[in-house]
């Protein structure tokens, strides 16, 4: 089968945006990514997806203005996802979709994540966790605090869905943004930022 | 000529971290992740270096949970290099390092970053650049004010080194950390920081 100007979609490189789930069409990535560069065109906020951190082992130098990476591997980030200024304010998150119905696995979130989470905590920034739970397609946003907290006064391997309910927030869906975070943000976090 | 266990120079990976300069053993970059490291270790700050952005073109599955990044491309960043947060407050800024004795290069900034580091200054953050002078080995913090003043008031291509001497603040080499810029931040930011 011929496609238009020979692209065939074996040839589209897999990227987190483009694999599909379920019944949605963009991941919980690709909607913050969305999310957050409307929150840069209205001058709201400045918080950007960190790059994934790679260890390179080989480039290639074709010419001398030209490297091209030869060889890599993807590392395990040693902090949260996404961070940057609102309202005067340190803003720091991780966001994690689960195909999990009923609760959110705790192994999503590694050792030295959490340890970052509390230390944002503890001095003063903004940080909290975006779940997607994408079989019932619902996003919850849950405060660090609260996060450790569960962390310390329980044994569970997961977050059960009805902890999200009583303890986070849902984030309802929308068009511009999709993901409108940063209103609970105001609601939860409100006394804190600086208001013009 | 062999070497020890048939490690030869040439295969080891072309890094920032082990480009030498003149007369310094270690780049500024290298210089800024242990003092991060030594502000973490002592519960000071959490700054990080971002990752480079790559954009990945080809990934071999070797296994099922393995990947192998067989092509990529280093991509210009949008943002700053490093960013975080000290004592309450959002800390965001870009380390260079200039072979040129007189004056810093203004290409060494990318006019996506002149425009974060706008953003950040008029939305309340901490913004600053570390300029390391390599041959005079002298490292200066400019806030973002200053940098975004001169470029408003200029038409000059590079800042001249009496400008920094002028306007910047001059970071002394040390030993933990080595390069202890969080101390000229206490001077010069001292007011909005949470002193606990």
């Amino acid at each position: 089968m011929n496609y238009p100007n020979g692209i065939k979609p074996k040839n589209i490189p897999k990227t987190s945006a483009n694999i599909n789930y379920a019944n949605r069409g963009m991941t919980l990535e690709a909607d913050l990514n969305i999310s957050n560069k409307y929150y840069r065109n209205e001058d709201k906020a400045f918080i950007y997806k960190k790059p994934t951190p790679i260890k390179i082992t080989k480039v290639s130098y074709p010419s001398r203005s030209e490297a091209i990476i030869k060889e890599g591997f993807f590392e395990k980030p040693s902090t949260t996802d996404y961070n940057g200024l609102y309202k005067g304010k340190y803003i720091d998150f991780e966001a994690k979709e689960t195909n999990l119905s009923t609760s959110f696995p705790l192994n999503n979130i590694h050792p030295h994540q959490i340890e970052h989470i509390k230390n944002i905590v503890i001095h003063g920034g903004i940080c909290f966790l975006i779940v997607r739970f994408v079989k019932i397609n619902e996003t919850y946003l849950l405060k660090g605090e609260d996060f450790i907290d569960f962390i310390h006064t329980n044994k569970r391997k997961s977050i059960p869905l009805h902890y999200f309910k009583e303890n986070a927030y849902l984030i309802k869906d929308g068009y511009l943004p999709r993901v409108d975070y940063l209103k609970i943000v105001d609601q939860i976090y409100g006394g804190v930022l600086n208001d013009k």
